[in-house]
């Protein structure tokens, strides 16, 4: 259940508040030369503390290697590694244990499991994050050896589209002890065609399930989306052509994929994320007794999670494509 | 790679144009009563010819139950089915044998596999969803027994969102030789909390993956959606409140879902699907030598897979949820 | 439940006395030519009513291939297959309806289910092995490819060694109303160095798996098996040495796998089968009131399994090597 | 890869002379006290240096627990785990760098993944089922609120089947610089009927597998083994009586399980164990250049795995009958 991939598969473990998170990466193939600057520079991007738009917990995320790895390289055999986690203040989750905080996890997990870890949300912390962004790291080291680049970014903040104005969309929101949402792109470029798998196993079924694993993921779409769904057949047909002996498309309202396999064009696709759950202004709930009661959420945390996810997209984006480029080696005799 | 669900699975095999297709759903508990005529009902509602608005290919789609059915229950053994193809007319796809058609999987397929089965489409074709409205159908007899209901609607026919006026938008588009996307709403009533599991087998990753394996599917939301994710955390907070000893929430922007898991509200989420690409009037593609060259796709299809795809999203989303329906069972002691 | 393999999978379905026993084969390369012939001739030592030794039961066995070939060759997609029950005589097993014969899973199957189909054993038949056969044929065609061979011989009918006599040893059993086991032995030639997968996917685990879901199988052993285990190390050690370039080992106690790895030496495994359980003398036990009642088995049975499980064996070992072939593809970048 | 399990999952990492190795349990129901007490115990069995008959490396094998348990009790979320390796003398290794050990995975290995860590066997050591016994201790804690014991017992050293004599054995091997093997039985008592599944997941599938994957398991039977299926039919049927209103047999032939699925009568296996192939007198083998030379083992090494191993079995048969045991909350509506 806290696993992703079937070729490379990631397995994490971890609560927010407890001693570290971690997780095991099995399926890499030996021989991959690992890139620990690229690792530490994902694990940045993503880290908290890093900006001012961010949570003030500051983590250093420093990543265990802990196997798998011999003079630089993989080995074949599986990569276990763990965060220790450091900033914890649990004391701050005290007066929560009873109470279910509105558009959180509390609640579901005590209905499914009877019992919950109410300290910094437990294992429904976006703190899991970080061990996809190791897992995703490796999957870029793979992909980079077949020229395939993933890069998100932020398409827009609540209702504001210009890159320029997004932090002070989110500045406010934070001002007014509230928080916003919006919408992160991603394209993953180079992929050559025929990645990826019918039915069950199609492209866009991995990235859809892979991405709305992400906490606050409400939404993907992929190539024309919902907007693109509105129009005529005829005006979002991908013509194809070649140029320099390779099919092309001249549009990509496919997204790069067709059939649930990649054409060659870019895959592209986007994810909305909600406004965090977890705002100061004062909210109705009820608590563990079944009594209504308020609650503010007092914390530290991101008034908008954006500019942590864009890393944790590509990560989870690129985990994805490395799985479906392993898997494209038996698609013939 | 042709398989869906984890406790219970549905794998399924076949060519639009071969003698058959079918399937073995796995894992279905035993004692459960079998309803023929819910099945019955389910495939008229997908099977092409049954309204003016599909193609005009007519499939009896005659469902043969093979086995795992004893004096007219499950047995807890597999059940094996097959759907002869019947009204197959190949001869219509000759002149498609060299060419690959816009948006369509020709080339994605010839580009993963090397190979492919030109004939209508082959294992790309839409076709094959009548498998999964079989396993649907065993799904929604199980989600029965716990109450639980799974409806989908069309919510918009292109631009059009008044419901009385989808059909003269797909006659529209048939008309004029063109074809027309929209959207499918679907809601999953009476869910107890406590469905679902945390990180790679979330709900709405299990729901987005199976929904997004729907042929012409570009896009998936839940809750709030995407038009959700522009607000403000104040604006979409679902406070909880208690009815009959209950926990609720007011509002259901979560969609149901928190954490991966049913919190006892609805379960509501939305698909984009794009205006088919099979379409009458002249388009520019390739063939598989590499030319460029016209094609106009002149076989019986449908100007709109909406009307024939809201039974599929209702099987799809059944399925997924009998599958957390079993899961379940398993979170205790 | 009813599935083996990763890469290449194999679902069955198919009760004894149901309309039809069949299967798919998921994630066979595209591009394989199939040998149709292989296959009969496969099926064709499977068969009840083949030899004088085996039941009198005769079923055509005729295997109809629904779909995943073209012109052929394989395409990828999955190969669905279904065997019609042609010469079925319920009514023989009307009378054990309600009694649980011994050795049998009558039992097991109604402690687990709640229910079984009680005609021929329904799902517990050895009739299902004929799926096994079916994707063991494919497993084959892909393994040639390679150059890998699989072939298994009866070692030991009853306490009886030598060839020979053995069909002797069966006709008595026979004629003693009584029946017979044994052991057969299976080598798999050819299979290069590398293949296989440490810990959880060792081939030994693989292999032993396959073979112990194989009817009526009671125990597994590779290598020097369990009378090697009564030596000294020093008397089992295979030492190596190279031979043409390649690093080979002078002896074979190994069993041709090291760490669950192929080490390039043959693989040797030997499989015990017991005595059928179906034996016409009378037998005591009861009844599913709980009443202890007598029973005496007078179906049309084997007394030895052992002539028809041979292929069964080979066909098993075949599919587990395939899929170790494929995997071989993703150990290195 | 290094994974077992379907609904209660153990994935592992490391390798025998890295930081650490450690492990994933995944799947194990929420509300299960944990004893600490027991994990302690049976990782003092399983530990090196623990006893005169075993290797002199001195591992203090401290489990830490990371996450997955709250106020002593699990919450349903992933438990891992680490545990550092301490008294590591890489140096010993370092002249077996260039050199393949006969009988061990140094060969294969590299064969599979063209690299691998030479130090203390990497991956491939008996220090890995360290993590076993962890799951193993979990495994046991869940089927004790069944009632369910498992117990494993030496049953054979060499050729010697006297218990008294077992010590004496292996030091002689030892003081011979050789080693010696045997066979290491197994019963699993007051498991329900109703446990297992049929075809590929039947009871015995996934103990052969999951015991096979020990390292130096060389055979694996159960119930009337290899033996007894030298006899008749007639003289190993269990006959089904009563007592108590319950069915029973009142012999043991099948061990425990019928058709995949348990009986209720007490699940018997036993598991050869061949002699260790490190052992200090000098054999011939290879280089990794394919040049012929000798080699001495003088590791610290055990000259029996059979002392050790009592309690891994123990350990990996519980993983499975708890995942037996979850799995059978899923057989009926």
């Amino acid at each position: 259940m806290n696993s992703w991939g079937k070729y490379i598969t990631l397995t994490t473990f971890g609560e927010s508040h407890g001693p570290a998170i971690g997780g095991i990466i099995d399926g890499l193939p030996a021989g991959l030369e690992v890139d620990e600057d690229l690792l530490k520079e994902l694990m940045r991007r993503r880290r908290p503390g890093g900006t001012q738009l961010g949570t003030a917990r500051n983590e250093a995320d420093r990543v265990e290697l802990l196997s798998g790895i011999f003079e630089r390289k993989t080995t074949g055999t599986p990569i276990g590694f763990i965060i220790r986690n450091t900033d914890v203040r649990s004391a701050d989750y005290e007066k929560l244990r009873d109470v279910y905080r509105p558009g959180h996890a509390d609640f579901t997990y005590e209905a499914r499991y009877g019992v919950r870890d109410y300290r910094g949300g437990g294992r429904a912390s976006a703190r899991e994050t970080a061990c996809r962004v190791v897992a995703g790291a490796f999957a870029m080291m793979l992909l980079r050896t077949a020229g395939v680049t993933v890069s998100a970014r932020i398409d827009q903040v609540g209702k504001e589209r210009c890159q320029e104005r997004f932090n002070e969309v989110i500045q406010a929101a934070r001002a007014e002890m509230d928080s916003v949402g919006g919408f992160i792109s991603c394209r993953i470029d180079n992929v050559p065609a025929g990645w990826g798998a019918p039915l069950g196993d199609k492209l866009q079924s991995r990235l859809a399930a892979a991405i709305m694993s992400i906490p606050a993921a409400k939404g993907w779409e992929y190539g024309m989306g919902f907007e693109g769904c509105t129009l005529r057949g005829s005006e979002v047909a991908d013509e194809f052509y070649t140029e320099d002996g390779e099919v092309r498309t001249r549009t990509n309202y496919s997204g790069g994929i067709q059939g649930g396999i990649s054409n060659g064009n870019s895959i592209e696709f986007r994810v909305a994320f909600k406004p965090v759950a977890s705002i100061a202004c004062v909210q109705r709930t009820v608590n563990t007794s079944g009594e209504e009661c308020m609650v503010s959420i007092t914390g530290r945390h991101d008034p908008c999670v954006l500019p942590r996810a864009v890393v944790v997209v590509e990560a989870v984006a690129a985990m994805m494509m490395a799985d479906a480029m392993l898997e494209a080696r038996l698609a013939r005799v």
